[in-house]
């Protein structure tokens, strides 16, 4: 191994996890984790590294430029000068391809569009999977954004019955009960009354065009957005149409009066329109009920059905879970075509709303229930024994094996969050007697024999 | 996104999971999660991308080449003409720096160096972590070798006692114990008898080359290691002391006292003999008792103490566990010098070994408990709100939303391991009353109201 000294730094937009930490997150996934079992999604696992064939061209050119392109291996550059191209010749864009064939993942969809058209003979259908892990964007980091983060999904391939929207919408209730997260909105729309908005006005090849400047009404407002789709040529007419679907409020029921109302002459803005109704109808007695969000958009294009949006409110963020219906998404990869519908939790942005609420129970990074620390080497031997003692009884112990002198087993058992220390010299080799004490309370218990020490530690 | 039709395929040495595969890995993985927080390790993360200066030459040149190098975005290649460099004038190797910065983590020793320099003022030494995650390497793919793998690993950072190395064996004990994998062997050796051995032998600048020969006698066998030996100078007289050092057999007692024999000369070898002895104490009355093994040596350069390698027994297959202590890993980041000994579990062949001997538990991939499946759309709303009932009882279930009139259902409760289905029709909606059938007895239960169900279920 080489000597060469380098101050460790980690490349830019990822991060290490510290335990603390480590163990948040763990409780997040496992709390998101138990819902999803409970309604029967299955966990999959897809590689990180995938062909850029696989990868390009499915997140728009803006995407492809965020894609991480992996060097092939050995002589790469050798293999071009080989061939019949002129290296002197070639750009950026003509060189990529010639030495880049794989590819870091984006996002955990397209992988899963191709998991299941790959193995549509080894799943059973409707398919209802989750996957949790790390996707990679060479997006310019900056706070709360990252090149290196978890996405956190499930979804259903395979089947249209909207009762499923309704499954994924309590699987968001449900998670956000468990992980103690009280303030949010489920806000729902449906792409189908956007559509609908665009057949109205008769504009259906701008159906895309609409879609990105809604998307974009929270952050540059109506008038910018009205601006927007006016230098696309819709006349002002029609602008003053989409600012009276935008303006739409109420409750539930008055909303949707409005859009049939609004759109009463789209065959498919009626049929989104009664997707909601029927999804609203299960939620009459919930604890959470969806609100319609005409100003609801979603940037992803592949969306065709309900479109939904978490947003938590009383903190500052945008929204920290969402998802969608799809119709469309295994044709890339020559499937048939089989309708998903799925959602995301935004596990970073649940991480910050917890850590700013402070709703990570105190409990969940303790570490074992008792140091044993040896005052010196002579007393290891015996002290080793005890904790082993401990461990064949069911109990996680450690013994100390750090800094005694400088009294670094405080710091230890504050770092890891141990409750009980017991420090162990030559009395206690002699006696087998111990004193317990409690790490914070500084409480002590003396005179303890290790049967009596698993008492107390059974009964704390 | 666009409708260009792929056929669907994994990059070379990469793998998808199916549902089943990913049960099975999670078996394993939280058996030993769970024995290393007994222990008092703590989990932590690092990225999977690292700058290419914190992996360079720290595997040796055969493992630089075996890097996954990131192609760096934007126009890189513009930006070389825009240099002083000529690319006509560049080879592979010149140009990789330039267009290149990061890379993929290669293993988790590495990325844990980099992690304990930069991060030391966060931590509690001696730092007990573990680390469980994917690594990359370009190698050839092959019959159980992968371009993208896990790798399992618990390491102390800070602690030069060998109370540390008994516990991480004791480790590997108690987690093959509680995967129920039995037939293995437990075998060690120390770096500094084979130190020794050099020293003897006056060729202590050939230390190196005398483990990469020692590694291969699995492999190649004793005639093959001594030629390997005599190419790089070693004399007839030394190499017939080597190859007696190799054939030391008999228990453990018999095998230290040949050793003490051989190596009387030599502090250093005495010094391991005494690691050794000390270790093998604390297993008298273990279930498992580690096996001192002379032709033990290890590939990696940098293990400096105690060696060890899980072999299991019976089956085929290299080592499924292996570890050492190491001394000087945290130099190469300019930290202070800290002692560290670690473990790494072999996930894959660990998998391989668990199929092989049909080790996993039939349960362990279990679905919902009950699937319910509406025999058309009229009784889907009524089939939904017995499900949900059951949710709300606390009992995983599903409705079935997929073909009924092909009888998918019953393939659907196969593949996932659903052991009872309950069919909903008009006369179910009327009655309230419901068959609950065993999917694999095919046992009925007839009659049955959902309080009835619960109870049922609660009681299997």
């Amino acid at each position: 191994m080489s000597n060469k000294k380098i101050k460790p730094s980690l490349s830019k937009g990822t991060r290490d996890f510290l335990p603390a930490e480590v163990a948040k997150r763990n409780y997040i996934f496992d709390a998101i984790k138990g819902v999803f079992r409970k309604y029967g999604f299955e966990q999959i696992e897809t590689p990180a590294i995938e062909k850029l064939e696989t990868l390009t061209g499915k997140y728009g050119d803006e995407g492809d430029k965020l894609l991480f392109k992996i060097l092939n291996s050995g002589d790469y550059l050798g293999e071009i000068r080989n061939s019949k191209y002129e290296i002197q010749n070639l750009d950026t864009k003509e060189i990529t391809p010639l030495i880049s064939e794989k590819g870091l993942r984006y996002d955990l969809t397209v992988p899963l569009a191709r998991y299941v058209v790959q193995h549509q003979e080894n799943l059973a259908f409707p398919f209802r999977r989750f996957h949790i892990g790390p996707v990679w964007r060479a997006d310019r980091p900056q706070k709360g954004r990252y090149q290196e983060f978890y996405q956190c999904d499930a979804d259903v391939i395979g089947s249209t019955s909207v009762l499923n929207e309704v499954e994924l919408l309590l699987i968001f209730i449900e998670s956000f009960e468990k992980l103690q997260v009280k303030n949010y909105e489920l806000r729902i729309s449906n792409r189908k009354i956007i559509s609908g908005l665009a057949e109205t006005l008769q504009e259906q090849e701008k159906f895309t065009d609409i879609i990105i400047a809604i998307d974009k009404l929270d952050k540059i407002g109506l008038e910018k957005v009205t601006e927007e789709l006016s230098a696309k040529g819709l006349s002002t007419d029609k602008l003053s149409f989409i600012k009276n679907f935008l303006s739409i409020t109420g409750s539930n029921s008055e909303k949707l009066s409005a859009l049939k109302n609004l759109l009463s002459n789209s065959p498919v803005a009626l049929l989104g329109i009664k997707e909601l109704e029927f999804i609203l109808s299960k939620f009459k007695n919930s604890q959470a009920v969806p609100i319609i969000d005409t100003t609801l958009a979603r940037g992803l294009d592949y969306y065709t059905g309900l479109i939904v949006e978490v947003k938590p409110t009383g903190v500052q963020m945008g929204s920290i879970a969402s998802g969608g219906r799809y119709d469309n998404l295994t044709e890339m990869f020559g499937g048939l075509n089989m309708s998903g519908v799925g959602i995301s939790f935004g596990i970073e942005r649940i991480f910050d709303v917890m850590e700013e609420l402070n709703l990570f129970p105190p409990t969940i990074a303790e570490g074992v229930k008792v140091l044993f620390v040896p005052r010196d080497e002579s007393v290891e031997d015996f002290t080793f024994m005890q904790v082993e003692a401990l461990r064949n009884a069911g109990f996680p112990a450690e013994i100390f094996l750090g800094n005694v002198k400088k009294q670094k087993h405080f710091d230890y058992v504050a770092a890891k969050n141990i409750h009980f220390i017991v420090e162990v010299g030559e009395n206690e080799v002699k006696t087998h007697l111990f004193r317990l004490r409690n790490a914070k309370t500084r409480e002590m218990h003396d005179n303890l024999n290790l049967m009596q020490i698993i008492g107390f530690l059974s009964a704390v």
